[in-house]
């Protein structure tokens, strides 16, 4: 059965503009109006009555899908930002979780979130966890955005410029006289360096220096015990690159067990400006990626495709990391 | 216009027979099914093809609202394991946020949450909020039970022994010769002490010692201001407990700026045993709220009013808490 989504898509127009169309209202162009009948009748879509006062009533809503580790703090700014922008709109905010960390149980949690009556859904997980979705979606499913990655098929999305966050943070240890820097997190499950490791490989190669890549857990207990593993591993090495904040902020309790000082013997650096960033002891140098720009960045691309927010629908909007300098980053110790 | 809520509730039977009833289903037995024909005419309850193809597709999830204030962990871990447990009973789980910090806001996402087909709502946030979202639920609402709270109201509920867990904590520093504590993060707009500050107030008073308490934001950056300002304002003071954990990692920090050493000059304890406490420096002695076991209690209190839990459905039920002594909490300074 044919949905207001497919004759939307069908017709280039919002979901809105369909609706519009089909109550004969004014406001719409009438060659609008014309092709969103053609397209309508041809697809056999019956606007139905119950049908557009459950919309009325309930598509009040956008969707949001968490990946399955939210105790992240990350995710939950990124939920809080949206929930409060949302309302801006007019829109409450419901989130799906998976049941499990696994692709499949979130692909089941977002195509069960889709047809929740919601107008539509913003997506955040890995590149390869979304890419999978995307290809799971039902014709018709409401529009979508994905936050946070760059999966291989072409769906809107908005995220931090991850690839110049690596290389920003490399840079900047680099300019500290770091020669022998690590980076730990590599993810034991990915298809491919994430776009942080690949700013980190493009820094060290720019600058001559050699690359020390370790994987690890993305926990605070994958940091602790990654840091002196790679330590051991490495010697000579000044400097902790941590996939994320968790990840360096059990790197530097696992550095303190150890006795090695940070930063006098050892610097260290994560990434996502957590709040407990700021306040461990030392304080973490790290990469801003933005969760509450994303947010508002990632509904107002959501909005443009169904038609709350003025411009064009579609793209990809990169935004621009902010390095944060904090006491966990020295010079290099000679 | 009457749901199939308002019906199941005056027939006194499950939404599912009232269902089953009306679709001449032989399993319903013929009393039954007369009673809820008889109370359906009466409610003027239309059954409509259209929404008991959608309730069938769709009332396979369970609803949690959390908080405006996720990115604190504890939420996260509960949301993580309703998530995980909820589909051991298969069903999804569909998690609703306030798009800000206030109980209306709350009430109105929580309203929104219950009317998005969903089988049952498990609602956590303070007692307050629980109480007056309580107040306005529409008859049939879906079945709730709280989490994580004690209201005015009656309504099934599962918690941790706060005021135990105050107790406890309180005589574990009382036991290490502590004899002037301090209690930071009394919430400026809670109507009454909270139960944590209960048990506090027992266990000083129990010991003959004198209260010291302190309001303080319930953030990290309220307890790194909080901490000073206690010490400041307290002459003598040998230990802190904070409200939660987040207070106490900021406690942690405001005193290492202040160059206080912790345990040496000062005790440092919160509550929830979130997972940062086990990686500060030092690591953060604490009471475990159990987010874990709430969580599976919880479903199990909602599945036994939804018929999928076997047992009575009603009640409250304390959790009891766990002490977990680690480097924040020493023997006071003589």
């Amino acid at each position: 059965m044919a949905t207001i989504y497919d004759v939307a898509r069908e017709a280039s127009v919002s979901t809105a503009t369909v609706s519009r169309a089909l109550r004969g209202r004014p406001e719409v162009l009438p060659e609008v109006r014309q092709r969103v009948l053609a397209v309508a009748d041809r697809l056999g879509y019956r606007p139905n009555r119950l049908a557009q006062a459950l919309a009325r009533t309930h598509a009040n809503a956008l969707g949001l899908m968490l990946p399955a580790d939210i105790s992240h703090p990350f995710y939950g700014i990124l939920a809080e930002s949206v929930a409060r922008h949302a309302i801006a709109y007019g829109y409450e905010l419901v989130v799906g979780l998976p049941a499990l960390p696994s692709v499949e149980s979130y692909v089941e949690a977002a195509v069960d979130l889709q047809d929740r009556r919601i107008a539509g859904l913003l997506v955040c997980a890995n590149s390869k966890t979304i890419a999978e979705y995307a290809r799971n979606r039902r014709a018709g499913a409401p529009p979508l955005v994905a936050l946070g990655c760059l999966p291989d098929v072409d769906v809107p999305l908005v995220t931090a410029d991850e690839e110049a966050a690596g290389h920003e943070l490399t840079q900047h240890l680099i300019d500290l006289a770091h020669r022998r820097i690590g980076f730990l997190g590599l993810g034991p499950e990915e298809v491919r360096p994430s776009g942080r490791e690949h700013g980190y490989l493009r820094a060290v190669t720019e600058a001559g220096l050699p690359s020390v890549l370790r994987g690890a857990d993305r926990t605070m207990e994958g940091g602790r015990e990654g840091a002196i593993r790679l330590l051991e591993g490495s010697p000579g090495l000044t400097a902790i690159i941590a996939h994320n904040d968790a990840v360096a902020l059990g790197a530097l309790r696992g550095l303190f067990e150890a006795g090695v000082r940070v930063p006098e013997d050892i610097a260290v650096a994560g990434f996502d400006n957590i709040p407990q960033s700021r306040y461990s002891i030392p304080a973490l140098t790290t990469v801003d990626l933005s969760a509450e720009e994303m947010a508002q960045r990632g509904l107002e691309m959501l909005g443009r495709h169904l038609g709350f927010v003025e411009g064009e629908p579609d793209g990809r909007l990169l935004i621009t990391p902010q390095l944060v300098i904090r006491d966990s980053s020295g010079p290099a110790r000679s």
